[in-house]
């Protein structure tokens, strides 16, 4: 959409034209002021912090540009409501940046909003404003997503307690061994996976779940939380050093899907994918003992599975448990870096 | 940063190094848990709104890889901040998200946070948090940045009234003539510039001045604002758009600097450029006549050159007017579109 004479006649650019089309639409919280304005304007409720993250995804970084469209915006935007939702936060609304090149069809874009507007309906996370960018490198989208917690209640990282049980929501490894069908189709037949567990490993990749149903139990019953998004290993070792304390994790208790075990039994080596490999967006989170049985009550009414795998310990880094032997790790987190 | 067995040891990724090393250092608000968080939590003033607004810069795009990493931080802080201006809002923080490619020097991530921290420092605009990323394509940089205005008193886009004096803040122009002569040195010789003009130019392009100074009386006085980042005539017009009216501009009341003149003087075609060229960060605004001067009070005493350069009609579109006759521009408004 370069710049031409039909601009000066209507006085849109081709910016303009595009978020007028698709994003537009989209905006209509009045906060939003119709993507019309400089910046939006967000009135928290009294009595609240605003929760603030970012995350973004790149083209054959985070993935791959035969995905589809509307995948790729429901995960960008998912991946920060699962901050939020780690944070004991309700969303309030986000900010949508992305960069594209110049040859991207309109249809992406068109498929691309549509995703967006399924997920802005179901997680009532209304898009509040935006930028629009040309890039010569790959697509890129950046949302900076907002929340809201009363006065002090961000449930943090840096505060677990010794003898705090640790707890996970949903399964574990799904998307580490989802991302790895996707690369070789082999694998799921060299695992002897059924067509249905192969499926939804692959969506558990491309379509996270995050767990907001569970925020406000999170923050009447957690002493720390973060999303599990970089690989369960890693980021609860995040939570320990944060807190200045240690885990050991019962490896038989963390939980898996069904499609994982078959995977598993097939290759016991992938344990480690599954304990380290990245996008699980669950919730890793510290509770003192009596309260988690009111937590699991809570998420099985809010319809979240959770379960205990271990407990908070002096000392420093994270013990993973197998039949009594310490599991031992090649990488322990994943990283882009 | 490879992923490696030293990661192992201690446990940190590659990105949370990096994270430690440049960044912790400037998140020094408490708000941002020292980047150990999953998000920020940010405390909104009682009876405030919350301004939110993001834009990113492309290298290639919207800056050259030779400019020094320091400048281009701050211009990245400095176009939100010029849109908290342009709403008459108060900074309180902003997200830094960044994609580095791989062979990044690490030279050049400590001048960028060096930049960035001046300019924390200097508008009192605190790193609240951030994602880190590498990207096969361009560096570049995004940036969510957050104000405060009491409840209700952003200053809009939309609401222009039929009659107002349209004001200016600084002067037009600069930036764009600055990154022709960035292009193409031999036009600062052309122009017969001398060498403080020229750099005057390149600088006004390098580092935005946001009108920042200006927030508190753009409040009290103005009835509709926006930052002048895509060149006046096309961010006038959508103001005007916004308001459903029409403007009236005489060219030669727009503020130039002396270098601006000198180059005018030389080529008189560039007043196109002047006027349709990006990167101003000015504020344009409309008021009622009778308060024009106690803005222009106001902006004296903050330090803000203040200019009044037409008004607000009945109608579309905006006309700028030179000895009477209609200017018309081969292409209004910058777009990277």
């Amino acid at each position: 959409m370069p710049s031409d004479q039909n601009e000066f006649r209507d006085g849109l650019s081709g910016e303009e034209r595009l978020i007028a089309r698709y994003f537009k639409p989209l905006a209509t919280d009045p906060h939003a002021f119709g993507l019309g304005d400089d910046a939006a304007a967000l009135t928290p409720p009294a009595g609240c912090d605003l929760i603030l993250t970012t995350d973004g995804v790149i083209a054959d970084v985070h993935f791959l540009l035969g995905d589809p469209p509307q995948s790729i915006a429901r995960k960008a935007l998912r991946m920060n409501l699962s901050d939020l939702a780690a944070k004991g936060a309700t969303p309030a609304g986000f900010l949508l940046s992305i960069a594209l090149p110049a040859n991207t069809p309109e249809s992406w874009i068109a498929a691309f909003a549509e995703g967006l507007g399924q997920d802005i309906g179901h997680y009532g996370c209304p898009l509040l404003g935006g930028d629009t960018d040309r890039t010569p490198g790959p697509l890129s989208v950046s949302i900076t997503a907002f929340g809201t917690v009363p006065h002090g209640a961000m449930v943090r990282r840096a505060t677990a307690k010794l003898g705090d049980v640790i707890a996970v929501t949903g399964t574990i490894g799904d998307a580490a061994l989802g991302v790895l069908i996707r690369r070789d189709a082999d694998l799921a037949k060299r695992w002897r996976l059924s067509r249905a567990a192969s499926d939804h490993l692959r969506e558990r990749y491309l379509l996270p779940q995050p767990r907001n149903a569970l925020a406000e139990a999170l923050r009447a019953h957690a002493s720390a939380a973060m999303d599990v998004s970089d690989g369960l290993a890693g980021d609860l070792a995040k939570l320990c050093r944060a807190s200045a304390l240690a885990a050991t994790v019962d490896v038989g208790a963390v939980p898996l899907s069904d499609a994982a075990r078959a995977a598993l039994s097939a290759d016991a080596k992938l344990i480690e994918r599954i304990l380290t490999g990245g996008d699980d967006y669950e919730i890793v989170l510290t509770l003192p003992a009596a309260r988690f049985d009111a937590l699991r009550a809570a998420a099985e009414h809010a319809g979240v599975p959770l379960a205990r795998i271990g407990e908070v310990t002096g000392g420093q880094g994270v013990r993973f448990l197998r039949e009594g032997k310490v599991l031992s790790f090649a990488q322990p987190s994943y990283s882009h870096f």
